[in-house]
């Protein structure tokens, strides 16, 4: 019974919280309308449940509806960039992939296929996890989008460039190991954000350079603050198409208690939208948000995290397809 | 991304498990279909999200959707009353009322008007509260369909006939004495069950009794079992239509943790499942499953707990809609 | 700013929640007034945070405001014994014992001094602990005001009848064998009610036989159901002073997690509430609930629990005083 | 049982923690006498449990207790500030206002009126909420006692000066507007501090600058640090009476996960404290703490944070009140 | 620093708590030796950490090592029994098989080796797990050592004799149907017991009965009571070869919230020991206990429960291996 | 069945998670080898459960174990140090001392003498707790394994330097007053990391000064920065002998709510360990963690803090013990 709301842009946006109450009524993300309610998205946001890939704690399959539950007190205003996504372009919500949980090879491939299937009339995904290993088919499927290797930021307590895990290739350690062995990153351009905690040995990060990955750590984080790195970042990365993975646990367990290999030391929820938002005109054509494991979450303080970034992820998203960055497409006229 | 289900009547039934792992897509009730992807529905669930009727731990406003998130394992057979509700009548899930949180009387008019809209083609509801004040305005049009006045069976630890609060004549501890004013219910066949736990005086049971109510305690359901239970509620009511309110805290606070008013004592699920089979072949019109908080529950051990009631009440009205009780019409040919 | 109520007794009586919700005031047990509120307590609840005897998880320090907080919603009539028990007599909340935590020697004095002090014109206590250790005080004391060792009924998981432990004599899993060593116990009259879970050796129960204990285990109440168990114990103890000590793990961790040294297969809380109330007319001269403890809580229902146990044993010891129990003094008059 | 101590300024101070544990007796603010134990009060710590104004999570009607509960470990000396705020000035609870629940307005006038009986004679009050709602009567108070309207620093996550939600003019969304309206803000002299999150669109910005309120976001606070806050502050406000009114979503969720519509990338109690401790000096003249909604806190760090918030106001009010800041009255000779 | 206590029996028996508190040391079963400190074990508890064959909530990895921390409390004398268990057989604490997650067939086959080499020398295991895709190789192994299919009573909610879900043979929900295809179970002598909650048809009974289970449903142990089941389970297995396959969530939510797929109307912790004190002298060879999701549990109220099943388990098998029943070994003398 | 590894240094290293899944196995710290697995160990974690000198909320005797739960996810290299600790040195975890909860002077005796007894070889210690009480043995041992008084680092969010409460001179608020009467601190060199929040009065800061003792607040770290804040320490501490006690109150409540006196406004976990990793090169002799209270924590937040804090510690020994610091011995050749 709850009614959407036509946005300023013509477009069809979230149920009207003035008419329907925000706990109520069903729960897509930012209570945008589903794919199947709009003639196309501009922006779609996805769900992957699936967690067969974890090393530690499993529970990231229940990830993607926690965030759309925490989502509910989004409003369609970003002031933080001054951008009304879902006015500038059709955001909505696809649901979740059907993965099979019991075959990571197969789930790999339903999400590469799914992923591509839903960005053929250029829709760009916000992928929300799952565990990180759905990482390397979004990647593929970004990739294939781009026309070629994208540049990636990577935020992320941990590396992700380990090689096998019980004789496994695809795990959650391991995407990025083979995202650069596959050849659909552009080494030239990708870097972990928020990296700390301990290694396997030196090896680990002689591997990653060896990669291409540049590395900020939290300490630097805190050393150099978020503009410098902002700075550096877009240094690096310049105009080239740009895939962003967020790994929740790079905030810290206060900030996210609900994940499955929480280290101490992480940066802030401030820090990493703060970060997100400095990433503004750049050519952003995809994301994920991973790794929220709700069972482990309080209050839902891990979920509204995750939204908050995921909603910097879709402004941004909005705001590159409206704003003429080079290599985009703009939806606005 | 996830596919409904034929089911064997040739009805609508819930996504497809073999396909759509049970913790993918949305949480409608048993991942049942919309209201509108269906024609018509037989039986429909919805919520009322609101609580602002409530004396103490306020919360139930996200109890609809809490019952929703955990009806995920529902599956399509019932052995307790052999019956595949889905597959005798369609089932639908028809969303949340939206509902005026700051104004009980708006909030009233609107809940009986939409349980009006939803059951002029002959469905009939199931409605996941919110809190007990919505069982006035769902009464108010149980029997304006039924035609006459209506039996009710209510499970609760409270009465819930207590007259004003604050000046306040519709809170969540008043519905059934200001039913009985309005003359909606029929007094010849109403009683509660489960009650126990302190009241104001001697003259809360005194008025109870007056209003026509029959108690069956908390202890009585210990001491005499189920089945002789089950037996007194039956010759009670008979085959008047029946109208069943359920609210959570009937069960102990060990199996419904998650409610606003909780007392010691209480009767356990087994023992409310089975009394509620029991009620088979009755002139079920209509029920509400309500007070689920879920900010006190624990690991949706409540909403788990009310999302088989709920299984039950829709199995139960399916069954009475398919199998000729008096009063009844059939929509299984 | 919130007001007593004048019961219909002319006692005073708790905080009138027409005029201020249950939520709302100081927490004093059932809302009653403070002792200095009123000119002679009939029955006082005293809390003792004391929690340096436990073996295990402690914790029960917190357990008396817990009770406390989760009494808020007792109402003053209660239904199960026809009993308003703050119309009877005048209840008031005597609030903490002030006890030194790293001497359990001297807390030990502290109790007994203090509960002597409270019951010196004739006042009956209610005991809110705390951890089992006090018991034996305030049997001391229960005894010196009966005038002869008094007879007990002792509901836990547990015999508590060990003898040291680390050396230490008095600790929560000693008191009862301590009280037996005293003399302070009628041991023709004494049971443990609800016991269960492994001992160390065959020898525990042959000591515990031998001080006198008779033993109801949580599985003769399920096999023999409460009546029995009640006319039981009704015969063994008959008329004599009765002190009745709830340790709150008597309940299953399913009804009471909130506690030191949980045992699977306990007692409902319906059961032992209906126990409890077949004590009537017997002649309760005090009583203690123990061994909440609220950090292992959930959702106030240990709490819920205890302060209905404490509920009816301020009930009960209203109906002694008032009905002319041989042995007891009546305040009604 | 438990004795107050007389402070060094021979007022009377908190429940003397050498002979009562802290985890002992009622929980008065930091266990300081009740109103109706002292002759005068200075400051007064008050609570109104009320929440009916709430748009999403409800339960800041528990705010005020669980804020007394975190505050048993409040010590009577401030060295961030170097003062003992119940030595300078007779601080005491006034426990709760008894507001009711049903009926917004009636409870706006109840908070208003009782506001003003407790200041008659000179009583400064910190107010633990409830939501947010209750600052409109608090400053209509505080603006009738100052004699002219009041500045005011409002820290929260959101503006609230929201104009009606579901048509209702009082809520929590919308005190400030109604403020401004009312003409009972000094409006050369308000801000909001930490804002962040979404908004309904540029217009609330648009309408919040018209009606005076400078902004400080989370980020200028990242940005420019506590210090350089400050500075702006006390410039733009000077000697004016100064209301403080602190929502606790003020908080990153990590350090206040209870409360009602939480936030990303809020600021640190560090910080919170830090710019409060700023204020020393200025002419406050009464506070609130609101929207601490404990069942969604963890282990009190919600309540303690706000007890400490609540803690710096009172230290606040007493060094105002006894340092001859133009504008106060001194009660310290 | 925790010393071993040599039992009664002259066997190396648990951490003695007279010197090493139950808090202090490592958490072996019970306080048990690990199987390196001694010679033989008559009984092994071992721990299966794997889950990777869930279809909803995951995390019973962790399961083994929360029931361990949760079987601190238990004390060697089983009273329930009247056996030490420690005394009359050597009990050991085997550690934790090492499972290769990401692989559920090389899963399977590391746990049927383990398994055969831990009971090479006749060694009896209870296991732990883990999710209840290990009982199939569990049962393959308990099979060959016991020279021909063994009886089976499984204690479940469910009927784990699905086919394949997601194309996956062996999963969590089909290891029965397995084992009867591959003619490991004795078909004469195979039951379900404390099954409920809905299924996907009728023919999900109906094959089940045709692989020959006897189905003992929650609400028969609630109407016929434990002694009435017993007698029945006892008649059908008689004295052949048993294994026990414990699924937690056989147990009511209330009782055991810590687990992955909960129903309502369960069975409660007392009628589950209950029921397996009730097979006494029947001829046990393995056992497991499985199922157990800690990140779901609350003060590891699940874990307790778990433990003490597990340790009735154990006791049994000491029990059988010294009191002659037929088929049994003797290692008393 | 877990396989320890052999580290790249020839030492006994963690369990190899590459065999056994870091969730499996027991839990000792980091998975490493247990004291009785290898000759000699230059680094030992030893755990002390012990909370009786506790004056508010208890829990911390589960503390140590809690930790070593939490550590299952260090790895062996330290790339914020570039040190393999575990092949620098050889580190073992050597269990619990068995410590008495009724005795606070034996148990500081125990503790005291089981320090001595384990660093007899030259082994160094990082021991967790328990409470603060253990400071004062574990510094009288330090001090007599360096042969004079060693200077302190003491990171908390109180001083732990006040004289008795309720006449007990040993608890967990007084070792350091202990510890500069026994002598054994060296007063140049000391002084309290992170202390804020209110105290008993300004002799408390005046004691403390007396002592020797510098302060360096949270509010200081967070004006200053961490570099500024370790060259200030290292300035003034220099080549001494330095032992450092971490309680873990120290953190904010949002980083450490699992702990007994929790502080607003503390630092953060990043602060924390940026501070531990600049004392590198400073000549560290021991060690303490204390004062994790685990039934007060959440998704292991404050264990997985503190057990980052234990690896960095362990990390800062093994590079003092093999890179030549004055006064160390060197273990690596």
């Amino acid at each position: 019974m709850e009614e959407l709301r036509i946005t300023g842009g013509g477009r069809l946006g979230p149920i009207d919280s003035a008419r329907t109450p925000r706990y109520a009524g069903a729960a897509t993300f930012a209570r945008l309308p589903r794919l199947d309610q709009v003639e196309h998205a501009d922006v779609a946001v996805v769900g992957v449940p699936f967690d067969s890939g974890v090393s530690y704690r499993p529970g990231a399959r229940f990830g993607g509806n926690a965030i759309r539950e925490a989502s509910r007190l989004l409003r369609p205003y970003n002031p933080a960039l001054d951008v009304s996504p879902f006015e500038r372009v059709q955001v909505a919500d696809a649901g979740d992939m059907a993965v099979n949980p019991f075959n990571i090879g197969e789930a790999i491939e339903t999400v590469q296929q799914n992923a591509l299937d839903l960005t053929a009339d250029g829709t760009r995904l916000v992928t929300l996890g799952g565990d990180h290993t759905i990482a390397l088919p979004l990647l593929r499927a970004a990739t294939e989008r781009a026309g070629s290797p994208v540049a990636m930021l990577h935020f992320d307590a941990h590396l992700d460039t380990w090689d096998t895990y019980f004789g496994a290739e695809y795990t959650h350690g391991t995407p990025f190991r083979r995202a650069v062995e596959e050849g659909i990153l552009d080494t030239e351009a990708i870097s972990h954000v928020g990296t700390r905690g301990p290694l396997y040995g030196v090896r680990d990060l002689e591997d990653d350079r060896r990669f291409g990955f540049g590395i900020v750590t939290s300490s630097d984080v805190y050393r150099q603050g978020v503009d410098e790195i902002v700075d550096q970042l877009r240094t690096r990365i310049g105009s080239r198409p740009l895939y962003v993975s967020v790994d929740i646990d790079v905030l810290d367990p206060a900030h996210a208690p609900g994940t499955g290999t929480p280290e101490a030391g992480g940066i802030t929820s401030r820090e990493l939208l703060e970060i997100l938002r400095g990433l503004r005109g750049m050519n952003l054509v995809g994301a994920d948000v991973v790794e929220v494991a709700p069972a482990y979450d309080h209050a839902e303080m891990t979920g509204v995290a995750a939204s908050h970034v995921t909603y910097d992820l879709v402004t941004l998203l909005a705001d590159t397809l409206t704003t003429g960055t080079p290599g985009t497409t703009t939806s606005e006229d």
